[in-house]
């Protein structure tokens, strides 16, 4: 509790020798506040000024809107500290030398919405003529006045900017000039009046003169600014409490536009777009910050290579002013070696002498993020278990699809959930069959369905990109295209798919067959026509990345993968094993669909058998290929799971096609496929309860996947390394009913061929059943997989394919934190994940457990499944990556947090 | 451990003096040995003999099918047991005295397809003679001689049965007679001759004249009967472990087919069909058991009373032996007073002398049972626990409703899962609409569908009876028609239903519409034609018996009901409340639903309110009725729960007349049902969901609620005590989302109408994530009402509408012990309840908690919440009464537990 109790203290002094904060208390004095103090602490050249706390605005919105009761005064003494550190007689509100100063908001992180700035603070009618005077410059005085009250009037006063515009545009009008430069002295102060007149009629009231009256105006403008409807709905969608509140900054002003010996400029300590250890930054000689962003003048090249560089004529930094450009690449230095991280600064130049405005962490692209961590390292600047730290695994995505250009020009129609990354473009088709065709003919496609099934699977694999109107992000369309690393955006509700049309419907706009669309699986957007991309590429910084990750990483990170293809792309990302093997995807195939069809129709266990003997070799053919990529790495190989309907054909076309390829009687089928019929096939006869009802398909598979791994052991000398899986256990009666019949089959081929393999049976854990009785399974299984897909969905009682709809809207409110299906539940579903765990780990302390479900490859679910002490995460191989990365971050984390609790131990002892 | 140690005394004799066994060694001795050896004790005449113990039929498993060493000495001792005690000089094997015996299995319970009895054994060419001699009866003899044959050629040899007919068959054909009496001494001693050629014959071997081979043939049999297929079967059937075995029982033989003074018979102490206190029985003179079960000869009564009533002509037992009588009727009073229970016994009259042969715990119809507790009540003989203990709760069900009449010839067409009890009898129609046709046109009519909806509820109200085809035992169907009180076989597989054939296939044969069938809903039999049936009478006893039990439970018993009709008949069997209103149902009214379809298809919540506005006035006359008829009882109303697009219209014909009603395209109403379309609906947007999503449909429930307590609260002056339940939460932040706008509402009316009324907002503990965040959700929740059928289907992911296909297979192969959805699943699903109950009672010690599901009706299920310490558990009306006196067996149960401990304790002490 100590840590968080409020002191009274609510302001703090910064530069000068007086500086009361460091970069650690960003909680009380907002990120900007507490990087201005550590500057001045570090001795480098800031103008002073004072921060007013965070707790500040927390005790205003807790006391009505009012003020601590000692702060008018500690912000008088802290206006006394500018003056006096200052030095040179400035006195806030004095005529003749008139101290001015910046007001700006700084929360902990920073916010759209929140109020930014206030410049030139402390000018009124008096002090505008104190400042001409010293300043010897009246047009520059006059400038900076009508600069305030434009600033103020907007942000403070709330009027609407356009008010003030019309009026500098009337007076150009007038003068028959065009550019702000040309306005003279004495039109800035006709200007001024004119503003202050407008101010008068919108207000009612005139422009306040009284510049202590002005200063609190701008700190009440910030703190305001906190609950705005934009700041509200930003900090709702990015989790930020309420309760952080911002601070507010205010600081002696310092001019970069006073003369030709002044600048401003802003630059980054290393180039934020490759990484490059190079000065990157811009600058403008005689300029107001706003100035450099506002592109009415062309900004410099700080140094002289990065104008050769860009080919620039205009002459750099480096050049016009070598001193001040030395002592800036100094503080470059500083800062690097004090923040250990590449830096973005703002500075102004004012008559000769160098003020730094602001530093803080540099954004950076994915590519970027990856070559400062390594030359960091390189440089000795910080360890590799920091450079890991820095790197945001779900940004590694970036590095392994197509991006979006940033530059290039959109019209987003609409948008659906970011289900599997990368930008894709293609034409629209509406069939898989349509889309193999159409790729067949050299045409990139978007797939666009309803919802996709096992049967578009071809069709998803032709594609660029897949897009659908339903679904979540653990959809059928979601999970394959992550796993084939096909570009996705599904459940898009907004999209009325019209397949018998052939067009799609959005609001008043249509789609049709053949347009080009592009999706962006990374962001959720569809966008009309074709969308420039930027291809992305592996560096060896990705790889050394990984390599140190590979080192501190506890648990095994494998992939979920059933084709040859998905094995060896997961290889290529660093996958040491196959997590879930999902056998099912193998009978979709053309060439045996119509035998697995046959097998559902034969009436008794013979006639099942007889089928399912001619699909025996395809299905140990498939296990042959993955052994022999895996090399000797474990498989988990999981049964049979779907209900059989999902097999049955689906049309009428496919069921007569079906019917008369197999000598059947139409009708039959229909009535095969209306008694198969489920309400809540995902509640229904599938997994084990297939296995347990007809027991010779799990026999056929069990013979298939022993046979394969004699062959493989037999031909490479290797063991190889089979875990059979058996699906939706609900019960250790279903468990070992299964494992006797599994355990029976391959000690029948054993004796058929006369060798043995090592192989074990384990099980998922993806019901609560399951988990709540996992010491009564664990007597007999020899592993368990964590299947939390559907735990999620039969622990909150929540289907992935129908929840899209309502998610969204429980996001918005606040019900839910996450999307569960993206990111686990670790209330919930986690406290199963950490029973059925416990009461596994009572039987075998050594358990091998491991978690299969799409969290495998989201970060905060793999921080969570290294608490818990799983053995390893399996996710899709796009995800690889992430997933290597995540667990070396979990295992750090735990242990900076051993390391802080043993020193609070240390200490309490 | 002590208890369950096997000795090595393997035999036990009873009779003379010597008797080693009581009716408290049933797991030892059988049921039959225990009971024989208890009516020798309690000084009965029974023949003298000896048990062999069940561990002998365990020893015999686990050891080869081989006996203990001791065992042939044991039995020797034992057959000389039965020799010294019958005295007179009588040998196993004699020649010229030959002692004869029975053999006998005697299981704990009785089951079929155990060896029943071989008598007359110790019979062979000598020792036929000396029986011969020594009853001055040679026909006797060699009747007796070719009978022994005959049961041991079949039951031990494993001969047919037709062979021996044949032979006899012959004989007669022979000596041109019909009947078996007449057959004299020379014909049996012929027909002797004839079996043991045909044995000889059929076996290889000749019939055994070693009486001791003769005696180990028989025992070894009964100990092979075990593990028959059927016997086997059985015990899986009924929970029956294989390792409790079964004893042998060896008795010496009496006769009562030596003469007229000599008889044979059984008897109930009380009459098993009323309860009546009357001796009830049958005899026959001169003759041997079988006798009197065969049906050659007319028994004859046992009191010249029942004779009278019978109206029969045959002398009853009374007048023809009085002093046999007199003893008998004494042997009566001795057992009842000694067991304190109704008694089935039998007995044998030989040559004067009364033998009993077996007593046990005579079976009754549910009357007969109240009856028999209420009057043994009344004697003094137990207490009412004890009565209440002797009931079954499930039979309660055969008072209820209406049975087939069991006299009455029946062909069973199929089997379906036992839904709904009663028998029901009516023409099979295919629509709800029909069945309310076909009804108010006089006729009684069984609706059979595939499987119900809402949409239906009109015609199964209509119907006498409900069939379908899909579904298990928490099917929309089986749940509606228990509510209802009406007949139900559901998830009858066999049956193929065809609408637009109108007809039902059922293998081979085809039910057409209009034609009459019986369903049972209490066996799950279905069947042509009219079958007679029972109706059902409510006694006094009925009503003295479930005071007892109201004396003694500490739950509260209420009901699931949302109609006047159903809360007046749960009321009528005693309910304290209603436990669950589901307001859906009032939603399906086909005056309301349109209203309601209208307010699915409108746009925004503006034109919702309105068409909601409509359904309010109907929705609060629902509540007023209600609370009514509750005079001032607690009422758990849920709001709605089920997903929208089960209001929908489902038929084209039925999406025509709505577009047309609505004004609305009917390409729109296709697209709406379309887009409201759910894979898994169970785990759809569903329940508070909707709530949150479209949150005035809450608001106009709530309104209609609050409203309607103010308006019942004026009229009666009475409290009103409405509950409103908020289902499928998830989280206690959608409980707290929901809670907010329901008592913002309830505020909303009460400022409106100037009062207030107290109320209270639970919720539904449905989800297994609600279970284990239990004690957030206590923090807002006034109480916990446990909804275990969807409990039970997230847990085990077991839909109940998909799940009866395999549960069957599943219960057959002893995966599951219970089907979950009759009987809760304790161990997974109880887990989950017992967590909630544990972490609701740290937040709140007292909190109210009950159960809704099906299972609030089931004993054992009752038994868990007793033990688990709910408040109340709430059951369809028609379940009450079993709920009633299963929640007081409950109590008593864990009494005698608790004795036991205690008693344990203070031995330990």
């Amino acid at each position: 509790m100590a840590d968080t109790k409020r002191n009274d203290k609510w302001v703090y002094n910064f530069g000068g020798g007086s500086t009361e904060g460091t970069t650690d208390m960003k909680n009380l004095l907002g990120g900007k506040g507490a990087n201005l103090a550590e500057m001045a602490l570090i001795g480098l050249p800031v103008p002073p000024g004072f921060t007013i706390t965070t707790d500040v605005c927390t005790y205003y919105y807790e006391n009505g809107q009012t003020y601590p009761a000692s702060l008018e005064k500690d912000v008088a003494n802290a206006v006394a500290h500018i003056e006096g550190t200052i030095g040179d007689g400035m006195k806030f509100g004095d005529a003749s030398n008139p101290l001015l100063v910046s007001v700006r908001s700084g929360a902990r992180v920073s916010m759209p919405g929140m109020m930014d700035t206030v410049l030139n603070l402390g000018l009124n009618d008096e002090t505008v003529k104190g400042l001409a005077e010293k300043s010897g410059d009246a047009r520059f005085a006059w400038d900076s006045y009508r600069r305030f009250i434009q600033m103020y009037g907007n942000v403070v006063l709330g009027i609407d900017h356009h008010e003030f515009e019309d009026i500098l545009e009337q007076h150009k009008r007038d003068e028959d000039i065009s550019l702000d430069t040309e306005v003279t002295a004495e039109g800035w102060s006709f200007v001024v009046d004119e503003y202050k007149r407008m101010v008068q009629t919108e207000l009612g009231k005139p422009f306040p003169m009284d510049v202590h009256e002005q200063l609190w105006g701008a700190i009440g403008a910030v703190f305001g600014s906190w609950q705005t409807p934009r700041a509200v709905t930003y900090r709702d969608i990015h989790d930020i409490p309420e309760e952080w509140g911002t601070a507010v900054n205010v600081q002696a002003m310092v001019f970069g536009n006073m003369g030709d010996d002044c600048a401003t400029g802003v630059a980054f300590t290393r180039d934020p777009s490759n990484g490059e250890n190079m000065f990157y930054g811009e600058y403008l000689v005689n300029a107001q910050g706003e100035d450099v962003v506002a592109g009415i003048r062309t900004p410099q090249s700080l140094t002289i290579k990065a104008k050769e560089k860009e080919g620039s004529t205009l002459p750099a930094m480096e050049e016009v002013m070598p001193d001040i450009f030395k002592q800036l690449d100094d503080v470059r230095e500083t800062l690097e070696t004090h923040y250990r991280d590449m830096q973005d600064i703002e500075f102004t130049v004012q008559k000769g002498t160098l003020y730094m405005l602001q530093t803080r962490t540099g954004k950076r692209t994915m590519a970027a993020a990856l070559k400062i961590a390594v030359d960091m390292v390189e440089e000795g600047l910080i360890t590799k278990e920091q450079a890991l730290m820095r790197i945001e695994p779900k940004a590694i995505d970036q590095l392994l699809h197509p991006t979006l250009d940033p530059s290039a020009h959109k019209y987003v129609l609409a948008r659906g959930l970011p289900a599997s990354p990368g930008a894709a473009c293609g034409v629209v088709v509406f069939s898989a069959d349509e889309a193999e065709k159409k790729a067949g003919e050299g045409h990139k496609v978007i797939l666009c369905r309803k919802e996709t099934s096992p049967e578009d699977i071809h069709g998803m694999h032709a594609a660029a990109g897949i897009l659908t109107s339903r679904g979540g992000m653990t959809s059928h369309a979601a999970v394959v295209a992550r796993g084939m690393g096909r570009s996705c955006v599904a459940g898009a509700g907004e999209l009325h798919i019209d397949y018998d049309a052939g067009l799609i419907r959005v609001r008043e706009a249509v789609v049709k067959e053949g347009d080009v669309i592009t999706i962006d699986g990374s962001s959720g957007e569809i966008m009309m026509g074709e969308v420039p991309t930027i291809q992305p590429e592996l560096t060896g910084d990705f790889a050394a990345v990984m390599e140190w990750a590979d080192d501190i990483r506890r648990m095994d990170v494998r992939t979920n993968a059933e084709t040859p293809e998905d094995a060896e792309t997961a290889r290529k990302f660093g996958a040491t094993g196959i997590g879930l093997c999902r056998t099912e995807h193998m009978f979709f195939e053309p060439s045996r669909i119509q035998n697995v069809r046959e097998m559902i129709f034969a009436n008794n266990a013979q006639s099942r058998r007889d089928v399912l003997e001619k699909l025996l070799p395809a299905q140990r053919e498939d296990f042959v290929a993955l052994f022999k990529i895996m090399q000797g790495l474990p498989i988990t190989i999981r049964l049979l799971d779907p209900p059989l309907h999902e097999f049955l054909p689906q049309s009428e076309a496919d069921m007569q096609s079906f019917a008369e390829t197999a000598g059947l009687d139409l009708e039959q089928v229909r009535q095969r496929f209306a008694d198969l019929h489920e309400m809540n096939p995902m509640l229904g006869h599938r997994g084990c309860r297939i296995g347990i009802t007809y027991p010779e398909i799990y026999e056929m598979q069990v013979q298939a996947v022993i046979e394969a791994a004699l062959v493989v052991q037999n031909e490479s000398g290797e063991t190889v390394l089979p875990e059979i899986m058996v699906p939706l256990v609900a019960s250790a009666e279903e468990f070992v009913a299964v494992k006797k019949a599994i355990d029976a089959k391959a000690e029948e081929v054993f004796a058929e061929q006369g060798q043995r393999v090592t192989y074990q049976v384990g099980t998922m854990i993806e019901l609560p059943r399951a988990a709540l009785t996992a010491d009564k399974i664990a007597e007999h299984a020899a592993f368990f997989s964590f299947g939390t897909n559907d735990l999620t969905q039969t622990t909150m009682g929540l289907s992935r394919d129908d929840s899209a709809s309502f998610i969204q809207a429980y996001r918005m409110q606040g019900i839910f934190e996450h999307d569960p299906f993206a990111s686990l539940d670790q209330e919930g579903v986690g406290q199963l994940v950490e029973i059925a765990c416990e009461k596994g780990r009572i039987i075998r302390k050594d358990m091998k457990m491991g978690i299969c479900g799409e969290h495998g490859g989201d970060p905060e679910s793999i921080a969570f499944c290294e608490k818990t002490g799983l053995s390893y995460v399996s996710c899709s191989p796009y995800r690889v990556p992430i997933a290597r990365l995540a667990a070396a971050q979990s295992v750090l984390r735990a242990r900076d947090a051993a390391d802080i609790k043993q020193t609070k131990q240390r200490k309490v002892a």
